[in-house]
């Protein structure tokens, strides 16, 4: 129980009434539940050049040869690299920070994947380098930083836009959207 | 009662409650409140040129002689345009069109205020038509509806940006909105 509370989303409560449930059924569920977690333990690898979690090292995406090695999307998680390819929108590669840089945290840039992105450029290969972060002020800091450490490289550098999103009325979005909306506005047609 | 929830977020059990709360402080709530709707009767106006509700016809807006009189920004509601001068973004003059197009409801271009947009741009004083309608259905087919009309008279039209709104994550965010941001990404620096 105490193990399961510190999953995300869980607490003392849900994490007693899922041990409950469990227990009920040994056999269908607990066992089962076990050898797959044993399974992913020992199976699922993180990928040497994105960063991505899989079943391969190099990743499915890494090894895909359709995909545009020309550009690399840099992502602070996994979770926002599924969240890219659930919208279909990104035939490139991808590189996985592993998070943001916070002096709250302790989260320095050594701790990031700045290093082996900078190694990933070296063979001049790669001609863009899209910046898909956040847009809270941990992933806009980390992108001024990457930024600069990309300054000598002479690879392109681009950010995701920053707008309405989709279905967003004005009436009811943040003044700092409305201005990064207004600022960023472009021609039609 | 009945009157009361008809008002946009109430129903009868929320009206019921305001006219018992109402009944109780006759003098101190219902008597100034009757007064007060009684003036926005007889002196709110709408300005005559951009639509916008207040006290002065042409409106506070229009009539500022600090406001770049170039640009002017086509919003869907009166919501909309205090929505964007609550941001402080903009500094031009606005037009409220009144609605967007909608077959379900009936609206036609006619019931918009289209017409005095474009009557408005005869004099060539205006340089920039912003279309900041919202970013649903609706809004943008009044969009491109608009864009059409405008097309002849050689005035520059900019729509607003769409993107990750300010503290998103992809995570979180659905996949049009992911795919706008990513078509739309901008060089930095």
């Amino acid at each position: 129980m105490n193990l399961l509370a510190k999953l995300p989303g869980l607490g003392p409560r849900s994490a007693r009434r899922m041990v409950l449930h469990m227990l009920k059924r040994r056999e269908a569920l607990m066992l089962p539940l076990i050898a797959a977690m044993d399974a992913a333990v020992h199976n699922v690898e993180t990928c040497v050049l994105c960063g991505n979690l899989g079943g391969n090292d190099p990743c499915e995406i890494c090894r895909d040869p359709r995909r545009d090695r020309s550009i690399i999307c840099v992502v602070e998680d996994v979770a926002d690299l599924w969240a890219l390819e659930r919208s279909h929108a990104f035939r490139g590669l991808y590189h996985v920070l592993g998070g943001t840089l916070s002096a709250l945290e302790g989260i320095r840039p050594a701790d990031l994947r700045i290093d082996s992105l900078l190694e990933r450029l070296a063979s001049g290969e790669v001609k863009e380098v899209i910046l898909a972060l956040n847009a809270t002020v941990e992933g806009q800091t980390t992108a001024h930083y990457v930024i600069e450490k990309l300054e000598d490289t002479g690879v392109g550098i681009t950010k995701l836009a920053h707008g309405l999103p989709v279905g967003g009325e004005l009436d009811y979005l943040d003044d700092g959207t409305l201005t990064a909306a207004l600022q960023a506005r472009r021609k039609t047609g």
